[in-house]
């Protein structure tokens, strides 16, 4: 039996997102122009027409600078630098297509809730509910840096940070406006019903908000909600709030236990597992014949730059991988004690092909599979035969890449039955979820309702002038 | 001698802008479409096609909650409630348009300029340089609220925060890339050159900003630079850093003052007079004879809500009036010494024909004029002869009323000169100052460039681990 898997087209306006180095290729026009609007217009209109569920945009408010404790080689090499804002091209992608999604990558860091929950009912509102927000807390500390704090917060405190985030934005969302206030009758002259329009009164650790919302509800009201964390605290905040996580892992087997653990996270809080949809990367060079796709791959890796891909992992594990010569087997760095923590996890993941930790660093997100588009279908396959429900998929060598995709690899897929062939009518959870637009009555947005109606009664009383 | 003016096609995402209560006429479809993006997109396009500078999207992050204590009349009437984010749209209208600039309002208080900056910058690649930033500061205590304050800070105290939230701004879009930091060398594989791409390390009361910026230079750097506030410091500050300022003003006579006022502060800070344009609303009921446009007018007037006046003006003015009876003279309130400060203003700056208080509310921004398309011209003339240089076009009845304007009094304004026939290549700047896509070197954004390098340099020095 096949079920239908989620397709996101993996996206950052950067121009060099996971195959770094590639930028330089002949053919990265999107890489270079990314900050133009056509290749990201021509993107959207490719993938949906690859029935692909969303793009999704990544993005970082820092450049890494964990490598030799600056961001020198991050810059020099484009790798994430410039690194431009998702939500700002949201709309125009909106206007040129009809059923993607757009996932939008925001950083509780780097905007005021009030402000941001304002601005994603817009998008939400602007593309007839396609919108879906991907939650992440930073891991730059020049990020920190470019909002105010000294250093990086530590890591569970990010997460309670987020919690609280989250909290502001889900009632405003969901709790400021019940659902009958919008009244917009012209005979009686009432756009909204004073009484059913509630401020939040939201005071926390970090924020104090009045409200009410400034947008009516949007279509889904609470964008679609990704988080993408491996952590304990990540974990458990995906387990509680999301809707779509996207998890690291190099192999189905490893794939298999992080969706164990996730959905018995989600079950202990009296989630259905169809709730949380578990994504993975899929980042595979494609090729007429196995051994073309090989010699593809290895060209590919031969547009890698040591340099930006040891700037992305020392920012991503947040320690300074200078002082690790490329050139050391991984053996070798195994029996030493000095290799710790992040870094000795993922010397440990290194698949069994690579020897040195060179090879282990060019073992990139993108460029990790090749085959025919049999070949890859069948990868996709022992995923989903893993739990895993769908895919971030990486261009591996943008542009032409896309319509490789969509013109090879998709109808393999959709003749499996693994790949929708039509879109479902309806906002993008609808879509995901099949389930209505909104979330779950049990979901914590859907739960500040009541608390907000209770804190809102208090204030009816007009405050002294 | 006559010279062209600037015209802007003023609204914003909500359901009635300053017609208030003109939502309930059946024509008013793009106020209560005001969240979709259609009628943005259709508006666009008819002002490109009347060669309009820009669209300017006005924005509040508050409800308006001055009038009784509580924002229940906003909420009821609609009255600038909802406020969609104006920002998120740009990208959509840009891609609908080739020439057309979109100034985007964002308050001081509601983002971190870090983000801001970047946001803007990416809209202004997005858009090829089309882009302007109308620089406020709020004036609603429940925008406060929504942002952490008990309430609005102090007036003057708000003008500080924007002087150290440009400056921020500033460094990162004039100082942290240098003119030819971006290399984007495919053959030398360097896409930025780290020497050239600084950190601003602003430190200052509110905020700490490490940077680098994350984007390359935009094709403006600095967004175009409008502004609006007729207070002392409010002038002080459009003095220093505006490009294009918008005034209130009832009559040509009281332009004309204003007008005066601000040349003469840009003047003693070293600026020429063409690099402050000075902009007032232009709000004409237009009709083929004289008296079917005041036929027109009194029909609009007929569709005003008057307590979502009295609740727009409470809220700008800052005092609550709902003590004023509206059916009280104008000349009964002026002999009271209840009726002070910017009330007294107010009612001091009514027209002739007003008589009663409600009358004055009712000579609000829109459909001030009515008149035919040589009549708006030879008004638009009395203001070119005060020494204005352009005009916030103000719908007043939405839909239908822009396309009336561009196919009945464009050709007039055309014809004698007033408004451009064809748009000038480039950005928004060259567009509308003729000097080049960048501020002038004796802008306070240029003046950044200098001090930034300088602590740059400083930090050459690895930091330690």
């Amino acid at each position: 039996m096949t079920r239908r898997l989620l397709f996101n087209a993996f996206a950052h306006i950067t121009p060099n997102h996971h195959t770094h180095g590639y930028w330089r290729h002949p053919d990265g026009r999107i890489q270079r122009d990314y900050h133009r609007l056509q290749p990201w217009i021509d993107l959207a209109r490719t993938v949906e027409r690859g029935k692909f569920d969303t793009v999704f945009l990544a993005d970082v408010v820092g450049v890494y600078d964990t490598f030799r404790g600056n961001g020198d080689t991050a810059i020099r090499t484009g790798m994430q630098f410039p690194s431009l804002d998702p939500a700002s091209i949201v709309s125009a992608l909106g206007a040129a297509t009809e059923h993607l999604g757009f996932a939008v990558t925001s950083s509780v860091i780097q905007s005021h809730p009030f402000d941001f929950a304002r601005k994603m009912s817009t998008l939400d509102h602007l593309t007839g509910g396609r919108v879906a927000w991907n939650i992440v807390t930073s891991y730059l500390d020049n990020a920190a840096r470019n909002f105010g704090a000294a250093r990086l917060t530590d890591h569970d405190e990010r997460y309670r940070w987020a919690e609280e985030y989250v909290d502001v934005a889900y009632k405003l969302w969901e709790a400021s406006w019940e659902d009958d206030a919008l009244v917009a009758d012209p005979e009686r002259g009432v756009f909204a019903d004073p009484a059913k329009v509630h401020k939040i009164h939201h005071r926390g650790a970090r924020y104090a908000v009045e409200g009410p919302h400034l947008s009516e509800p949007s279509p889904q009201r609470t964008p679609l909600l990704f988080q993408a964390g491996g952590s304990e605290a990540g974990r458990d905040f995906a387990a509680r709030h999301a809707e779509a996580t996207f998890i690291a892992s190099r192999t189905p087997e490893s794939a298999a236990r992080t969706v164990a653990d996730l959905r018995a996270r989600a079950r202990a809080l009296g989630r259905a597992d169809d709730e949380l949809k578990i994504i993975v990367a899929l980042a595979p060079v494609i090729g007429p014949t196995e051994a073309e796709a090989l010699r593809r791959r290895s060209e590919i890796k031969a547009w890698l730059s040591l340099e930006a891909l040891q700037a992305f992992y020392s920012g991503s594990l947040g320690v300074d991988l200078a002082d690790i010569d490329p050139a050391r087997p991984l053996s070798d760095l195994l029996a030493t004690n000095h290799v710790r923590g992040n870094v000795r996890a993922f010397v440990e993941s290194a698949p069994k092909h690579a020897f040195t930790f060179g090879d282990l660093l060019k073992e990139t997100n993108s460029a990790r599979f090749a085959g025919t588009p049999e070949q890859i279908a069948d990868e996709v396959e022992r995923y989903a035969a893993a739990g895993v429900d769908g895919f971030n998929v990486f261009p591996v060598a943008t542009l032409g890449w896309w319509d490789e995709f969509v013109d090879e690899v998709v109808p393999v897929l959709q003749r499996r039955g693994l790949m929708q062939t039509a879109y479902t009518p309806g906002t993008l959870r609808e879509k995901l979820h099949g389930r209505g637009a909104f979330l779950p009555d049990h979901h914590p947005a859907r739960r500040t309702r009541a608390a907000v109606r209770a804190l809102d009664a208090v204030d009816t009383v007009p405050r002294p002038a």
